[in-house]
């Protein structure tokens, strides 16, 4: 069991990936123990030790940091949790790609990661996961349309929140407040390319019309 | 990395966990290789899965099942997502006891599980984790009060939802419909009953009330 | 028009209901110009004043407060907004009933509102509508219960949140922290008592399971 | 009591503004009676019937629809909905510029409704609204800086849902289906461009800064 209170003695830079997006990127990737993860850019490395945290101890989390004070940061708090065997903090750009091969996950938070796409195209393995935290509406898009320029699937773009609640003998009320916002979550996949023209191939409007009367025909 | 397409494949009995709840679960609590997950009940076995495929190869999960047919639709369940050798389905009733001791993980996805808290804590190690999936606020509230009778300490009471958006060229805005609740998430942890007493008697109104006026005096 | 700015240079006592819980009220229950209100308690007056402003100016809205420092200022509230011709504040308990009859819609908003529903139902008229504004769930559960002991029609149990967001020329995000709940609504009617029997008849399980059964054999 | 039942009978075209937007928009803006209101394009009429419903007796709302089979469904509702003599549809394009004068508030629910804001500015009042109801992010980015350009003051941009709960005696939860989306809000008021001017000078990052200065030295 990770020391989750380890969250809390990490210093931080401004601005820091929560524990439920962490979550939900393990979560409904399948991330495992022995998987094989990039992460770009590191910030206070946050993501990298979540990640690094279920893929020890025989996976590898390599996350790029360009900013030599953030790469700093975050292998301070990767040691912090004890993590320097399976996390290591590159002081590279994303922008010149990526030493790794074969990842299972790759995971983009970053300014401008759509540039950095066709980079982790090359860099994840068939069937493996690109996941974008964005925290605009105009970069998601930007994000999509480079995905599937570059014929990658986009599975879902999402986002969500949590809402604590106070339990108490006289009564049951949700807070008042919450943090409803963090950034949007665009899970990619790299699929065999013949896979991603059938589907595009299926869902044009006039396929899609033609399944539904066909139905209709049927039923 | 754990085949995440499983999911669509596995039988279904009426309800399920989702797999944000699974991954809220498993990234609260730290979850992460080699941990022992207590489960109960495991309907169609889906979180007993999800955790498995996390304490995967070396963690075990023990998953109790009392109904027949649900720890048969279970076992299968496993078998199809290939952890036959992580999750155990026991056919066996929570209300009776946990075979196993020094659990990281506790997770009570059933009715009255208020009433197994006893058990949970007993099965527990120090510092380790008890989470409930529960559908109705008043359950919420005897899982709570049973929980601090019992001096654990409850982290958190959360809910949560995602938020599915469509992102095409010529516009982007969320999907209508959502689903917008599962079930309550209740995290609670096994501490030493002296850190109980002293937090309990620090956050008694008086208490607080001094500390805010010796705050305000130091200025 | 209302001048909606009059809200921030009211006094304003440690709870107040928000701008779209009361527009809300007045949305759904269809309330116009002309039409007479009952409201418990006034607090500092705010749901009283949006409700007047509505209802002006051949309309009226009775507010009944006990506490002589709330009813001092919500009719200092009231003044400030320019109502005193539609707006009374009354200073009496709700629990004593009320002096009005035939009113279009009743909303109460205090401690214990259930034990006024029978008053409440004697003051409104046929399909007038009778609100709760509850922070609790069990107390809502109380209400909605005394409610159909009643016969009154509860027509939804709701509540609801805004949230706001950023538009900027470099990109558009929802706000990260926002107002999550004030408190439940509980929307019910008094419509005739033959009708509740009818209505509750109707959604008995068996004569829902009865209606599944002939829909299928129909269709 | 403007009976809200009628909505259930109104005949409806595709897509259909809610009741708690248009509840929403009555609120936030303090619409009362006497009121005029310019509404475009009326769709199936909904939302000027409910807006009439709260500007009724003595006030207006003009309605405009170009599309022939919409003013005719809308007028239908009209008639359906008893508010003959304050709701006008207009069988006219709203980019043609509106007949009336000194509004009190515009509703623009349209495709392109940025490009109608010069004619809105134009027939609304000093201190009135203008509010647009936009389902993709990308319009209401375009809808903000056009209405910036014409010195109108963006009061707020917003989005917002109602989730219905279940409450029973042996237990209470939300329901898990909601719409959680219709369209985005975007609140706007005609300022004296003077006000405009300074709160846009008060804004700039210099002066935040600046001011933020002269807190820390005075306190």
């Amino acid at each position: 069991m990770f020391d989750s209170s380890v969250w809390r003695k990490l210093k931080r830079g401004p601005q820091i990936i929560t524990v439920k997006d962490a979550s939900m990127i393990a979560g409904i990737t399948g991330l495992q123990s022995g998987d094989r993860v990039i992460d770009a850019g590191a910030g206070s490395g946050y993501l990298a030790i979540h990640l690094g945290s279920v893929v020890a101890p025989f996976g590898k989390v390599s996350s790029y940091e360009f900013r030599p004070e953030f790469a700093e940061l975050a292998r301070k708090n990767v040691s912090r949790a004890g993590l320097e065997k399976v996390v290591e903090i590159k002081e590279k750009s994303a922008f010149d790609g990526f030493d790794e091969a074969e990842a299972d996950l790759i995971t983009l938070d970053m300014a401008e990661s759509e540039k950095v796409l066709q980079h982790a195209k090359t860099a994840v393995k068939n069937n493996g996961w690109i996941v974008g935290y964005i925290p605009n509406v105009e970069q998601v898009s930007r994000f999509v349309k480079e995905a599937e320029n570059l014929k990658l699937k986009v599975d879902r773009v999402t986002e969500f929140y949590l809402r604590d609640w106070k339990i108490r003998p006289y009564g049951s009320r949700p807070e008042n407040q919450a943090m409803v916002f963090t950034a949007f979550l665009v899970f990619a996949r790299k699929i065999p390319e013949s896979d991603f023209d059938r589907e595009k191939e299926e869902n044009t409007k006039e396929n899609r019309r033609d399944r539904r009367i066909k139905d209709k025909l049927k039923g």
